[in-house]
């Protein structure tokens, strides 16, 4: 059977249409979807990320304004400014690009937004409620992969999930959604990390592989049971003299040979990493529902 | 090699031990640690519940009170209330007891109670910092299971840890804390619950297994790896005639024969149970100083 590719391009597109008909139900209601993003400094990956961000607000008419500040901008700043846009309704969700100068303390800023308005879904709130399987915005990737993983309908009840990595802003989320009692999780979870002990024992057994470690191309073929989904979350830079920007981008996963080995996968780039984006932009609408939703409910 | 019995009395001794001091530096503060109850309706098992509660408070010279309203109360009154415990100095902990009677929201609740006297570690900001690896106030049984595993030495760095049960008051936080970056936590994880096929394949691959299900019995001798340790978080009402109650206690472990092949495990009643209560007086503690803390950090 040949292995199947898990384009994430299409299933962005397929998210982002199904936006149109609710961003035009919101502005029908009088109410323009909007999404501030805060750049502090003057990090050239973070400038494109935003670039990205805003540009997909733009194809979308979701109204959004980039907020660019100086590196040296004190805690003292940005919590104020952080607390004007919890209050501005032309804003239903904030994104504060991270990293930050080391000397601003980003658990101190990701808590000061509003969690009605945290599209990021980084804040306590959301991850809390997450896990106890209320409603909540969802952090973009992990819930990317979730979209995908419907959209090319691999079915993930009673399946046996292995995440590799365990950092805030994909392994956790991602592990706390897929054991969730709902239609599309219901998985076995076992979650890996620097500190497992004989990774391939348990990377062996996933029906599903999630990898999201920034180590590159650390799953070898000999990881990876015969006939798994491999997703691939990782984006790295490596050294290539025959490329004219001096590198190359490679997941976590060594595609060329795990490839031979699974049943489906995700490319890198073209995987997951398109998909952030395309979440991004439905927190935004989300948020944007519940801010009208909540309006009603306050004229009940 | 002998089974070790894991007892929870001496373990919640010593740590009732350790809060001597720290409720005595307290006082010494001017604070007097307080814990306040909040009882609606009449359900007998909660009646129980509350009353040892307090007790532990009364024995560690805790200030508690306990609030019992009427199976009538509503949401809004429910509300209310929260809202003036939050504010009142005098209590460092809010425990409001579950379950509610049904015409009450209990997840309105627990998220109105101010996460700083969320003593049960349910509201989602503290589940939220859990699972962020911050400081939090950690839901009381699995935390009492890693103040045991920390009394008895057993270490869980590297191991593979097996959760069955994804309760919100169990399984979840506990799967959650296993595999923090922490010296004692830093396990491989693996969630199972209703959702598992071949539940067996799982629990056999433990080192420790950690069984939170509410199934009378459920583990059996055959699913448990010779010389694992077993933590058996149940506590079940079975019908026994030769009682004089007419029932006994069992776990979700049947623990006579899963004793034969495990180096460890806690017994019902007498194991993990004995815990909570425990670690609810430690969360009240560390919630009052907290609030210390936070004044003088205030004065500054």
């Amino acid at each position: 059977m040949e292995t199947k590719i898990l384009y994430g391009k299409e299933v962005a597109e397929a998210v982002k249409e199904g936006l149109k008909p609710r961003i035009a139900k919101c502005v029908e209601k009088g109410i323009h979807p909007g999404l501030v993003v805060v750049l502090v400094g003057e990090d050239p990956a973070s400038q494109v990320y935003v670039r990205n961000k805003t540009r997909a607000c733009e194809s979308l008419g979701i109204y959004s304004e980039t907020l660019r500040l100086p590196a040296e901008t004190t805690q003292k700043e940005l919590n104020e400014l952080v607390d004007q846009l919890n209050v501005d309704d032309r804003f239903h969700g904030i994104l504060v690009q991270m990293p930050l100068p080391k000397h601003l303390n980003d658990i101190e800023i990701i808590e000061r937004i509003s969690p009605r308005k945290d599209v990021d879904g980084f804040h306590p709130m959301n991850v809390g409620r997450l896990v106890q399987g209320q409603n909540a915005l969802l952090p973009c990737t992990p819930a990317g992969v979730m979209e995908m993983l419907i959209y090319y309908n691999i079915k993930t009840k009673g399946k046996h999930v292995v995440i590799v990595g365990r950092s805030n802003i994909v392994g956790k989320p991602m592990l706390n959604l897929m054991y969730q009692k709902s239609e599309y999780a219901n998985a076995t979870v076992t979650i890996c990390h620097t500190g497992t002990r004989n990774m391939k024992e348990y990377t062996l057994r996933a029906d599903i592989l999630i990898v999201a470690t920034g180590v590159p191309e650390m799953i070898k073929a000999g990881m990876v049971k015969e006939g798994a989904v491999v997703i691939d979350v990782g984006v790295n830079r490596v050294n290539d003299k025959t490329k004219k920007k001096g590198y190359r981008l490679v997941g976590d996963v060594a595609f060329d040979e795990v490839k031979e080995h699974c049943s489906a996968i995700t490319p890198v780039p073209g995987g997951v990493g398109l998909m952030t984006i395309a979440m991004l932009m439905k927190n935004t609408v989300q948020a944007a529902e519940d801010h009208i939703n909540l309006k009603n409910d306050g004229k009940k």
